[in-house]
């Protein structure tokens, strides 16, 4: 995607050196960040300089060829992957494209000869890791974007509007996106389109992250707090809501940032589809019930702390009294029930076990 | 209400002057104002020194009141009062309280004989006006204690557990508040009471005001983001939903600040009561359906920054990118059929034309 005009992913080699933009400083501040080993890679992930679970996978991956290329002796490298791998696993353990990507960049690894061979398999397959969410996201604007075109087509040349959660945008991924990719592919074609930003508090993802980028590629948006989204669906100012998931069960439920339940139930209850993106790397084949999933509690201050820009300075202001506790859990569930549809590499499914299982037939077994 | 271990009201007369609390430095800062004319009375109130309906309306009379006071020779006293009226209704027009109290007071001084009577008729009217509020928030508290002390009972001893949005609180009133006034009654009576508190962006109402004034008192609460309240009823964590109105229609839809209805969802998707603190003034007895009241939109700048405190400075920060619009609807309306119960002064009924009905009676006529 384009940044000032010129076009950028969200994580590249560098000769070997793994370059990041540093996600922190948007929307006011534009920094990349250079990763030299998997220590201040754990560090990137953990403190979300890098985020969203495409991106973290990827970057996880890349950490643990970092690891590799700076581990010393030929005979300790299969040792120095599996502990990198432990501590990248740990930085953020809701995410199962973490542990998924981590564990295919250590198995190449292991499964090469000696240590020229497993230094090029680190590198070579953290490469296809970047290669492969590149390839996914493009395909899930291909297989979203005919959604947005069809109620384009119905509304006949009204702008289409469109309610995104959080950042499942190019920045959450390395390119283009999940819930952002049916609509970037859809604006490329030509479909006018409005995009109503939630600012997702507490860490707002949507105000720094999602309005940005939409602003960079020229998609027109309004930024919203968290609470207006159920009244703008009842004054029917909404045509579709398209997220991403952190976690989506084999079952359809859905895992994503803190909200996202909040507004399914306001869809459901106006009859405003709900779409979410959900690139099969994002599928967990183990856990059925999306109550089962951990949620992850972080930090007060996320809540308490408010980051935004005066006078040309970034600044975290303190919004509630400073004795007031607060709480953070990071994702909820929106139960399967209140999902419209499940928009894959593969095509768009039912938000149920049979519509998950008849596009990944081969994955049934694993359930 | 306590501040500091001192019991305070929100407003109250001292000697022949005004004093009010400047809620715009709340939390960081408790600043007493005091209001000698009519003028500084109308800046108040435009300038939100002074919220929410009760008090806005109390403090318009006190304006009237203050006008008379300073208002030159006995002929031109219902003058002074005609006009101070005509300025301070016109601060806030969508509120109904404030044309309420504001006439109350500028007939009381028509109606006085001369010069020495209108001037006492004025200042005693605006002394029942608060002490009448005070009287109600009473009622509501005794009114929805039961509500929370049958839970506490139930809980054998657990906290109850209380959600609420916005600021319905004793700062919004004179005194004790609306949607508090259940809380703090049950809470002086010994049942054990955490409070959730829904920051309320855009402005931070919940944060702000509603924590601290619970920090004050003492009751145990959480600042949570709005978008975490559907998430903590999933988990089982919320016992009660209390909110306040700001107006609510014959047949019992509720316009109260934007994102009540998505809480209001999320309540019945998970079996928790919802219920609605309303005094009888707050109901609209001409408009049946909630979709027919006006919503109010107010400037972006509300969402796009956020006021905090850094180094023991008061500032607003600009969060989205600098180019990306918001907007910024203040209310939204939860249909009748969300609400489990209206807290009335005269007992808790149906939010349904005969569940009100029943209560107020000789209100039936006017529908």
């Amino acid at each position: 995607m384009h940044v000032n005009g010129h076009p950028y992913r969200t994580i590249w080699w560098n000769d070997d050196i793994v370059r990041i933009i540093d996600q922190r400083m948007l929307p006011h501040e534009f920094v990349i960040e250079d990763i030299v080993t998997a220590e201040q890679m754990a560090t990137a992930i953990r403190d979300m300089h890098v985020r969203g679970a495409p991106l973290v996978g990827v970057a996880g991956g890349c950490g643990v060829a970092l690891a590799v290329a700076r581990g010393g002796s030929d005979g300790r490298i299969d040792k120095v992957a599996d502990d990198a791998a432990v501590m990248l696993k740990s930085t953020r353990p809701t995410a199962v494209n973490l542990a998924w990507a981590v564990d295919q960049v250590v198995a190449s690894v292991h499964e090469s000869r000696d240590g020229g061979a497993k230094l090029r398999a680190a590198r070579t397959t953290s490469e296809r890791l970047i290669e492969d969410e590149v390839r996914r996201s493009a395909r899930l604007g291909e297989v979203g974007a005919p959604l947005i075109e069809k109620i384009g087509a119905e509304k006949g040349g009204e702008p289409v509007n469109i309610l995104t959660h959080c950042n499942a945008g190019w920045l959450a991924t390395v390119d283009i996106g999940l819930a952002t990719a049916p609509i970037y592919t859809a604006f490329d074609r030509g479909v006018l389109i409005h995009v109503w930003v939630d600012e997702t508090r507490p860490r707002n993802q949507g105000a720094r992250l999602t309005a940005w980028e939409l602003g960079g590629h020229g998609v027109p948006h309004t930024v919203i707090a968290d609470n207006l989204a159920g009244h703008l669906m009842q004054r029917g100012d909404v045509d579709v809501v398209i997220v991403g998931t952190d976690r989506t069960t084999w079952r359809g439920d859905v895992v994503n940032k803190v909200g996202t339940y909040q507004k399914a139930l306001a869809a459901l209850d106006n009859g405003v589809p709900f779409y979410v993106a959900v690139p099969s790397s994002s599928i967990d084949w183990t856990t059925g019930d999306g109550r089962d999933v951990p949620i992850e509690s972080r930090g007060a201050d996320e809540v308490r702390f408010v980051r935004g820009t005066s006078n040309g300075a970034t600044i975290d202001v303190l919004v509630p009294p400073a004795d007031s506790p607060a709480a953070n859990y990071a994702f909820d569930v929106t139960p399967s029930r209140l999902v419209t549809g499940l928009i894959t590499e593969r095509g768009i499914c039912a938000a149920s076990e049979s519509g998950i299982a008849e596009l990944f037939p081969e994955m049934r077994q694993t359930a």
